[in-house]
């Protein structure tokens, strides 16, 4: 394992420290694992709390500041955050609107964050939940409700703290969020594993001329393994897939194409292309592209696609001006 | 070689249709090779033209746009531009006001650069020119000028840009850039080489558990090979050396910790941290930080840190919003 730290073990304590004093004019500290808005709380606000596990900057520490989300719970390299941080993130960012909790659906996440809810809810705290369900690789449409969150977060997080910073109220934000999630869809592809600090060896073994379609954000089982084809190929089968998940003909849509971590732009934008290509000869009108590493597996190489079906409300939110470390943007 | 490509001959035109089709707001195709700002030429403003080989991105291409520099034209991977998109980018954007030529210090870059400002001044317009020489491990302090030019040139073009921005003239923006260049100082390590797509293997080899510190954007030998070390031990090196070079004491600085391609963000702030560290303890004072990927080597793992002296001059016009592709600001 080569890599630029020290103790593999104290891999996410230095990194929130040299991100906490980066940034301090944008966040602060409010717990171990546990950063808020430097702002929070704000009163009457819904407060937005993001989280998961390290390993996947700029999600989820990036996408917390003005216009972006109000608080971040991390927890280990590809380990949920406990309840403990969640809870000090609800509680350094309740103006007393409520608080709306984001992040993928894994099983580690959904019980501490559960319980998070619940401790904060004692407090007569109302908390409410989305969690991301993107990947279409992970399960059939049928069970939708089963699937992985993996980089289409980036749209929920964003158009739903842009939805609370107009002062909605927590029915409103909630009903946005779950709008943005059911109207998402991702496929990634690997071309390699990753290395965790503190295991040291790659997280699976793919062959020199081996790719997976479908990968999950920690190695999950994807839907395919074969000899790696050209890039065109490779986006025609994600799109096509997205696209057969639910209909997306005469829509608007924003597309997110997302480096896993050792992927070079300059491949991002080739496949980015091919996006543009297929999408305009279906006369599905892209109205907002993100292009870079948005959502990453520490130094995986491979990409991942996310449409988000749009409408006047998501289009109208997505392009307020946010001003988050790792997430930034003008009005346009 | 695994990447996510069509032709490997074919990767810098797919990039480049890819990035103008995402982009087409901000910017336009002026050339093949040559990519301008959609308002330019801008009448009375002096042009800022960048340009270097692909394989860098963000850096050129990512700097083109409101705030950053009027033109770029970009070569093959790793490969110089030609004199034709230099001066397709030139007389793209001419305002009557001159043209400054801002790029890192190559052979191949400084003879096709000079060319195309010899046929810019025949048709009449005045071009000068700053070459980036930050790189301290490229060649002693006697011989600065000899030095290449690696990610510090983010700061030339960010700040000489800003500068032409505010409608200063041709003598004023070239002192400027000159001013940030002298005042600029990087090195870098590797964790590994990268491949270039139409050579298809690494340019080099480093050892399982090898590093180099001091290593050039292309695999330029560096200061010295070793085993890798801690992360803390390997910033203190490169910190030290670029203290030694020009005299920080009591400054203010400007620190960009700059990703080669494949090296996760969370290791970056790591390294930021310590950077943080050193200069706390020496009482110079972290004005403006930038952490994240700036001027990659493609799929290389590794990061450079640079250090810009900062005056009050410098200071502004780096804190001036900036709404290019690949590098978004807002006004601080």
């Amino acid at each position: 394992m080569k890599k630029l730290i020290n103790d593999p073990f104290d891999v996410v304590e230095e990194m929130t420290e040299g991100y906490c004093a980066a940034h301090d004019d944008l966040v602060k500290r409010v717990g171990r694992r546990a950063i808020a808005r430097r702002d929070a709380p704000i009163a009457g606000k819904v407060g937005v709390v993001i989280g998961g596990g390290s390993g996947h900057l700029p999600i989820y520490l990036g996408y917390v500041g003005p216009g972006g989300a109000d608080a971040a719970a991390i927890g280990n390299i590809f380990a949920s955050p406990p309840a403990r941080p969640i809870l000090q993130a609800t509680l350094a960012v309740n103006g007393g609107a409520g608080v709306l909790y984001i992040y993928g659906n894994y099983a580690g996440d959904v019980m501490n964050f559960d319980r998070a809810a619940a401790q904060a809810a004692a407090q007569g705290i109302r908390v409410e939940t989305v969690r991301g369900t993107d990947d279409v690789a992970a399960a059939p449409p049928t069970e939708a409700g089963r699937r992985r969150g993996i980089a289409g977060a980036f749209f929920i997080v964003k158009i739903a703290a842009a939805k609370a910073e107009t002062r909605a109220d927590l029915d409103a934000v909630f009903a946005t969020a779950r709008k943005v999630n059911a109207n998402t869809r991702t496929m990634g592809v690997a071309l390699s594993a990753c290395t965790v600090p503190a295991y040291g060896r790659p997280t699976f073994e793919l062959g020199p001329d081996e790719m997976e379609i479908g990968l999950g954000l920690h190695g999950e089982p994807g839907k395919r393994r074969a000899r790696i084809e050209p890039a065109d190929k490779i986006v025609d089968e994600i799109v096509e897939s997205i696209l057969a998940d639910i209909d997306y003909q005469g829509s608007d849509v924003a597309v997110l194409v997302n480096g896993l971590g050792a992927t070079p732009l300059e491949e991002l934008y080739v496949l980015y292309r091919r996006v543009w290509q297929i999408l305009g000869a279906r006369h599905i009108r892209i109205r907002q592209r993100y292009i870079g590493e948005f959502a990453t597996s520490m130094d995986m190489a491979g990409a991942s696609i996310s449409l988000l079906r749009l409408d006047t409300e998501m289009h109208g939110l997505l392009a307020l001006p946010t001003n988050c470390p790792l997430f930034k943007q003008s009005s346009s």
